[in-house]
């Protein structure tokens, strides 16, 4: 069994209890070539699915409700693999992902595309229930699904499912200035433990067997980031979700962007004693591991400690620390003192050592 | 040599004259992890190519315009193989595509995001190049891209690449109604030959080496819907690009909607000489297969002979033509008169025999 079938295997397994299925209960190359199929697929599986957050149609382009506020735009797409995993799936991946995105840019997530690409002969049971993920998790963030796209690739063309999701939100009062506008005396703050996602995905997929298993953080940040902006208005200078990379892509695009060095301390990063043993265990720094939903924030100087105690007041949220802060430009990007003393640059590696993690 | 194989050096030397690579000339995994590597392609490529018709970032959303007319928006994936055919490649497709599904809908399209999913090992002279030709025909479309994301597949496990193109336009007074709206009397008119996009693909891809090559009709419909709006108004009932499952597919979804019945006269639809020719070959009717740059039409009737005008007088339309109309619902939905003057049924096939044509 190649790794491929392994994991796609796997990953229905995994959650789904019907494992021998005829070709007619998979998904086959007609279903997407824009005849009956593909409509019949549409119409009884998609719309009907999705129906109870979307105003989904057969038509070309979906018209947006009226809005007051500026918009913002962004787009992602989801090739995680397996597409089920501990605290989540591809489907919820795919509407937290996007609505974090328009939450730490400042935006209210309102409207979301959903593209799918499908490989021939992924089971029907195994669509319907990441549809149905999709669908609870726009419900639960009160997004709408506005418009769709499904394409069917030949056994081989894509693994198992790809989607993207697009999104429109509204910008909110006041938007957050961004990582150039970062100062010196700025405070760091992480909203949660970090690297959850990545190492719950790596220990699905790898099936390295410790228990407790270790769980996704996949979640929206729109309610933290909401409640940020109303307590500290302008004192968020900005925010980021920690995905590919983790934190420490957001310190080194943050540095760039502002030209501080950012400062960080080993031992007031929250990382949960899962993250950790398996981190040491393969040589991984926590530091550079995927979330799904937990963000770096920069506030304003005097104002991390209102920005914690919010955070920490929060559900799923009490693990928020103070992690550094801004200084002037020093001679690396981002600093890390480590637990046992030394002040050190923190590493911005060419790669990281998950790949498909989102 | 595999199928894949053969059809991704197939679309590589179609049009990209560095055939040999070093691993350093391709995309990594590590392109795609949200490191250095990524920060470098989105730079030093994506952003670098795209300039000229975008505002991308490295932020997480692009904040939109202000715009005072209502917005629509829309969604598609491209997985078209090859990646380069005659009359067009997945970038330009990628962005026809979605500008065409907005135009079709009635608004200006206007703002664009781009997702890419790259099978490692996709040279970057192909990537480059396909963005080159995103970036012209947003630039040729009026277009910006406002938002981007890139991820990065292990070899195998996609098809050279995938584009996600979702789209937000401004709606134009006024809205077509739809096509559930079509009545008794409304002139069915289509803005161009049919069937020139999937015999172009087809051709290629299977190497059936035929002279003069087809071409793909991929290209704006904006220009036509704006001059149709303007000269027409309100009597442009409904509009649609035919792509997936061809000018049958559009007609079926719209007696569906109407609950009419549509007939239409094989003599009077356009088809050129090598789609005419091949499609014989083959034993498929060209009104089901794919096109990218051709809509059916339906308006009041009486207008018919004044769209057909309008449509022969703009640049790449001169074959627009008439090609039915709608009737009371008799016992087909959708109905042709052959050449030879039976009228039949005409099929809605469950797929079509072109998968991966966009």
């Amino acid at each position: 069994m190649s790794e491929r079938e392994r994991n796609l295997s796997g990953s229905w397994q995994l959650n789904c209890p019907v494992l021998l299925l005829t070709t007619s209960d998979c998904v086959t190359l007609a279903h997407g070539e824009g005849g009956r199929l593909s409509r019949k697929l549409i119409q009884e599986c998609i719309l009907k699915t999705l129906q109870p957050v979307s105003s989904l149609c057969l038509n070309d382009a979906a018209p947006l409700p009226r809005s007051e506020r500026p918009l913002a735009m962004t787009t992602d797409s989801y090739v995680i693999t397996p597409l089920f995993f501990p605290g989540g799936d591809i489907g919820s991946l795919a509407v937290y992902g996007t609505v974090n995105d328009l939450a730490v840019s400042g935006a209210r997530p309102l409207w979301l595309t959903l593209s799918l690409i499908i490989e021939e002969g992924l089971p029907l049971a195994v669509l319907e229930r990441i549809l149905e993920s999709v669908a609870q998790t726009a419900a639960e963030t009160g997004v709408q699904i506005m418009a769709g796209d499904t394409k069917v690739v030949p056994r081989g063309a894509a693994d198992g499912l790809f989607i993207n999701t697009a999104g429109v939100g509204e910008l909110m009062d006041p938007v957050p200035v961004g990582p150039d506008r970062i100062q010196a005396g700025d405070e760091l703050i992480v909203s949660g433990p970090v690297g959850q996602h990545g190492i719950a995905v790596m220990a699905v997929r790898e099936e390295l067997g410790v228990e407790p298993v270790p769980q996704s953080d996949s979640g929206s940040l729109f309610p933290a980031v909401e409640n940020l902006r109303h307590k500290l208005g302008a004192r968020v200078r900005c925010l980021r979700d920690a995905t590919r990379g983790g934190v420490s892509a957001v310190l080194h695009e943050w540095a760039a962007a502002s030209d501080m060095t950012l400062s960080i301390e080993e031992r007031l990063i929250p990382v949960t004693p899962e993250v950790r043993g398996i981190s040491e265990l393969l040589g991984l720094d926590p530091l550079h591991i995927a979330n799904e939903g937990t963000m770096l924030i920069a506030v304003e100087q005097g104002a991390g400690a209102e920005a914690v105690a919010e955070l920490q007041g929060l559900p799923g949220m009490s693990g928020a620390q103070k992690i550094g802060e801004a200084r002037e430009r020093g001679i690396a990007a981002v600093t890390v003192r480590r637990t046992l003393g030394a002040e050190q640059p923190l590493a911005d590696p060419l790669g990281s050592p998950l790949p498909r993690i989102c």
